[in-house]
């Protein structure tokens, strides 16, 4: 019968993977969202495949570091400066929509209802995580609007969008940029709030709804 | 005022990252366990981040492939084959320790209590997977009984401890396993179950409580 006092062995002084999977697994676990556990299931998924898929894998990573940058005009994710809507003579150059994440500028795209341009300040202020003006691409933004050399085209910026996220923080985030447009010569708009198309109000937050009355649209005088 | 009837583009139809993000994108979502919203937090991450990180990310994946193969004893992931416990002539030989998971192996390691071998079935049988017998190493490990030349050092192995996770899977394997090896000339054991060591007897199930009672061992005649 074995002693009942036994011990394991503390697993980081045990035996471990090969040192080329630990290696894998220190790496992923780097990454946002990814455990040790889903480390693991990701190596032996890669283990179990052909090299083939591996090696377009890693050939993915160094490829975006390498291809991509970000915008001298709006900063948004792209392969060339300025970025192909900087570019674009089709657009309203004197139009910037302010929106926190590459990614939505591209949810903005995808309806394919904006004409102007863009400008992504890749984040938005959250004092909790230490994330300041500073931080994001504000600076660029006020420079653009002051000087209009600094936008596409070098066309002066009649009118700024904010479209940050409606939470807490991209609140602040559009307070914050209000305060630093007010003394610019600037029309200053937001993206309008309420019920979300497609959804039914008994569903709607106190918040959503309470946007809804308070952004009511005339329909008849 | 906006047409109400306006429906946005279908993502798939309308504009996206640039060209290197979304194949970067592509080869993250084909991992186990992310979606494309984590792929997007892991590229934004890497696109963050310093071209040094995402250069070691990209050699531990194209490594791991082209350093790690299979022990051809015991099917354990290796730099070598054997792998270190198979060649190790400190190893009790005639002792083989059948786990499902190069990583239950690590953990029978590291409580430093076992001396024997081990052998990696490289899964568990699933028949709602679509996973038999003969996607596992089954038949390695027959080999190895039937003819000690194929066992490490030649030894002939007198007993197969069956180490399966205790559940219907593992059992399931077990089973098939213990039916292979009625009519072999080895002992068969399985790892003892009950009380886990450190838990409280009133968060243990009904199995748990079945399989203590059903496997109480003797501490006074």
């Amino acid at each position: 019968m074995p002693s009942p006092r036994k011990q394991p062995v503390e697993s980081r002084h045990g035996p471990a993977y090969p040192a080329p999977v630990e290696r894998l697994l220190t790496e992923l676990t780097r990454l946002p969202g990814i455990g040790r556990r889903s480390a693991e299931r990701i190596a032996f998924h890669l283990l179990r495949g052909d090299a083939e898929s591996a090696n377009r894998l890693a050939k993915a990573v160094t490829d975006v570091k390498s291809a991509i940058g970000h915008c001298a005009v709006c900063s948004n994710l792209t392969e060339s400066s300025p970025c192909p809507v900087c570019a674009s003579e089709k657009r309203d150059r004197s139009l910037v929509l302010v929106v926190e994440q590459p990614r939505d500028q591209i949810a903005i795209e995808q309806t394919a209802m904006y004409r102007g341009l863009y400008h992504v300040l890749l984040g938005r202020i959250s004092p909790l995580d230490g994330i300041g003006p500073e931080h994001l691409t504000v600076a660029d933004l006020l420079a653009r609007i002051d000087d209009p050399t600094k936008n596409a085209g070098g066309v002066r910026i009649e009118e700024v969008i904010l479209g940050m996220n409606p939470t807490v923080e991209g609140d602040g985030t559009a307070l914050y940029l209000m305060q630093e447009l007010q003394s610019r010569p600037v029309r200053v708009t937001r993206l309008a709030r309420g019920l979300p198309s497609g959804w039914s109000m008994e569903l709607a937050s106190k918040a959503v709804l309470a946007d809804a009355i308070e952004g009511r649209q005339k329909i008849k005088e």
